[in-house]
């Protein structure tokens, strides 16, 4: 017994030790993105290798895998919090050691070339531009699923990255019956949101007021201003740079609505990580728990509260305070009727809350093929271009507009995209849960009093922080395992898409 | 000779390596001071923690020391640039071998607890408060000066880590000479400026126009803003987070000058950094040699050219266009007499040209005595008081504007002080050559030429990096060593002084 607390002590110091590096990488990366002058990138890159090199040794070190398997064999006798600590640790370590060193730094210098060949591609709408790259991305990918090991199929590998313990198989079931839903959905609910009002588009909206607005926004969610800060990058994001450090960005152009439902997204993610608790703090347990659990919560803030007429009501006066011009002129039904307006398009972060899953679909089902070599990389525009068609009703008439999007792919990251409708799927079913436990939840959000549905959240998700596996931090939440039907019955009932 | 080639490519490794670490530091550093959450604090002590100890571990690593033995070994067939990193890093190598990892570990902590009880202290204006502390940091660096070593005299030990190779004999010699040479300036240069123009105070001058003003400032300079940026924080301060990210820091206050000259000071500080050979980026090369020479820098622009009435003449009328409110009410005769009005006063920071060097003499003798053990630190108020009556004609009334002013020594900073009269010493030198080199440089000044200035001094100072020692620099540019002779006549032909 006594080794075994020495053991796990030793794990403690480790385990800080990285969390911290982490968090230092997390940094460099928030500065490149918001402070950095622009010629400092070659100078950030090689500060990155010199991090990364370092965390890759600590993380690999072999000493570290024996004490994670003296640590396992003593498991039963554990606290919570440290069989945690020793299935996360062992999960990275296992995942490091598999992946050789030489493919990591092979991997790393094509996506890095890679990059701009898909800019390139975009910018001239010719898939083969980037066809070269991505051929190589896709065979070194399928070459990483082997390093990684999988049961039943390639692309498993790659999901666990993103989403501990999500399967093609699981997946596929649920997206199967997802598809035809959100199809038919889409044409029913286009027709009864119908075309826009002609106030839109509006004036352009001064910056400053868009600052004074999200950040109106975030106070009132309950982000923390004082352990994190809003700031302007060309991406908006949210990144840990310590247990007490949790910034956001935001993008304001002058003709969009996009710093409000920005703010809202990216203050979700920020409360997730500002809600773990202080315990686990130094520890990889101080972050949210997957990509997909994450993005539930970005979602549910944006989108299911965030997007609601019952929120506006009491918000709306308080845009028009802040941004009087142009929305003092805007009637709070036009507004929202705006923002729930469901019309389909070529571009997914772009997509309306009913048409966005049916390009994660698209996404899935052409990685899924690609990763079990059933597809080629050239085949990519024309399976695409006809999955459009079924199930967006879209004819796509420009790579740019499709399958060469996003950036994913050019990243190397496989396995990224079915993270997005996980988030969406679990937000409506945790909300659900929610209104079991506030049946009068339309007069909470009617009455701007987040507070009661942030500690809600937080006392059942986010206080966790990565402690449990995330389906089984759903199990616990919901009693039942990802449901797609709680989805589906809120796109089918929401009252603002039939106005 | 291939062992030795090999043994060169080893050290450039490490030392890219440490570089990174060191820039990374730097980054936290000026992120803790400009962007982070007031929350952070611990956390970020945390990530310093573990990156100082993997710093710490790779600097006293002795396969380090044998790879720089061995390097030494070869160094009459090293080039300039290889031998210099074997220097700088055998340098650093030894100091760090030379304190107990526990010894620097009790000191820090001891500093660390001492800053809020010399905040107290200050702010009671009693130095009781801080006494017991002082006394713990006075006994830790005495006891720092015998791990380091010394020949002559114990304060060497510490002078030599803030500029390499100074000594309290050569010290004390130039300080001997200029105490009462300044002494006796201050006397005729205060009542030759007389009192202040009754248009000061000036009503409050607008943030924005401060920062517009302090970049086109910076940029007039040649300061580069694609390899740099501009905040704001509480203590102004440049630093270096790579080769192409220098950044600077201003602090605008709205009843101050000080934008102007903490721009033009910083200014400096970052030209001598940005103008580093790029063929030296990645190594401990990539800055200025030591604070002595960096100080000469940001001085010669904020005093010697950016007090002369003949710089004004050029960019008064600009910042009358920047900041119209105040200066387009004031006359240039005003404004610059205003700049270099001669008044004594018992704030080091505060201090005009003439009598800041005073401020040092008297922290240097009191340094000096304590490190060998001649005074007691319960005395130091007493002695300070004492030299303020004899050197600047104060009676200093409170501690709070006496011994506690400066945070220096709560930092456990013994030796940093003089090199604050190195740097204005050697601006003053330096300035004297670079009249030799253009004669025309009143009409330089008055043009507004100052890329002529800057490329001088990037030829001859700012290039060079840390590859020369400081005295080797100095008297490469100068053809001499130190001569404190050029400052006083600076000072005493001053025409500004005597208007």
């Amino acid at each position: 017994m006594k080794k075994a607390r020495k053991t796990v002590e030793e794990l403690r110091l480790r385990a800080t030790e990285l969390t911290n590096l982490n968090n230092i990488i997390a940094l460099l990366h928030w500065d490149q993105e918001v402070m950095m002058p622009p010629g400092a990138t070659k100078d950030r890159a090689s500060q990155f290798a010199t991090l990364s090199t370092i965390i890759h040794k600590r993380i690999t070190d072999p000493v570290l895998g024996d004490l994670l398997q003296l640590a396992a064999e003593h498991c039963g006798h554990l606290a919570g919090k440290d069989k945690a600590l020793v299935r996360i640790l062992s999960r990275e370590h296992a995942r490091n050691i598999r992946l050789p060193e030489k493919f990591v730094a092979d991997f790393a210098r094509l996506t890095s070339e890679s990059l701009p060949a898909w800019v390139a591609a975009r910018k001239q709408a010719d898939f083969k531009v980037f066809l070269p790259y991505l051929e190589k991305i896709a065979s070194m990918s399928r070459q990483k699923t082997d390093y990684l090991g999988y049961e039943d199929h390639p692309y498993d590998a790659l999901l666990d990255l993103y989403e501990e313990g999500l399967t093609s198989i699981s997946l596929t079931e649920i997206f199967t019956s997802l598809q035809p839903d959100l199809t038919w959905l889409l044409q029913e609910k286009r027709v009864a949101s119908a075309a826009d009002d002609p106030v839109f588009p509006f004036p352009p909206i001064a910056e400053k007021d868009q600052i004074a607005f999200s950040e109106k926004m975030l106070a009132e969610i309950g982000y923390d201003f004082t352990r994190g800060r809003q700031d302007a990058s060309p991406h908006p994001f949210t990144t840990s740079i310590a247990h007490n450090d949790r910034r956001v960005t935001n993008r304001y152009s002058t003709d969009s609505l996009e710093f409000i439902f920005c703010a809202l997204h990216e203050g979700g993610h920020a409360l997730y990580e500002q809600g773990v608790d202080e315990d686990y703090a130094g520890t990889p347990l101080d972050e949210g728990v997957s990509l997909g659990i994450h993005e539930s919560q970005s979602r549910l803030w944006e989108n299911i509260i965030g997007r609601s007429r019952l929120f506006w009501i009491h918000y709306y006066p308080v845009l028009q305070q802040y941004v009087p011009d142009p929305f003092q002129d805007i009637k709070i039904d036009q507004f929202v009727r705006h923002i729930n307006r469901i019309q389909p398009g070529f571009i997914r972060v772009e997509a309306d809350e009913v048409s966005y899953n049916l390009h994660i679909i698209v996404r899935f089902e052409l990685e899924k093929e690609l990763m079990a070599g059933n597809i080629r990389v050239d085949e990519l525009p024309s399976l695409w271009n006809e999955k459009y068609r079924n199930y967006l009703g879209l004819i796509v008439d420009s790579d740019a507009k499709g399958v060469l999007q996003d950036i994913h792919w050019a990243h190397g990251s496989f396995g990224y995209f079915p993270t997005y409708t996980i988030g969406n799927l679990a937000a409506a079913q945790i909300w659900q849960r929610y209104c079991l436990y506030d049946p009068e939840y339309r007069q909470t959000l009617q009455q701007g009093q987040l507070v009661k549905i942030r500690q809600w959240l937080t006392d059942n998700i986010y206080c966790h922080g990565a402690i449990y596996p995330p389906a089984e931090l759903l199990q616990r939440v919901c009693g039942e395992p990802l449901n797609s039907g709680y989805f589906v019955d809120y796109l089918r009932n929401k009252p603002e898409f039939s106005p």
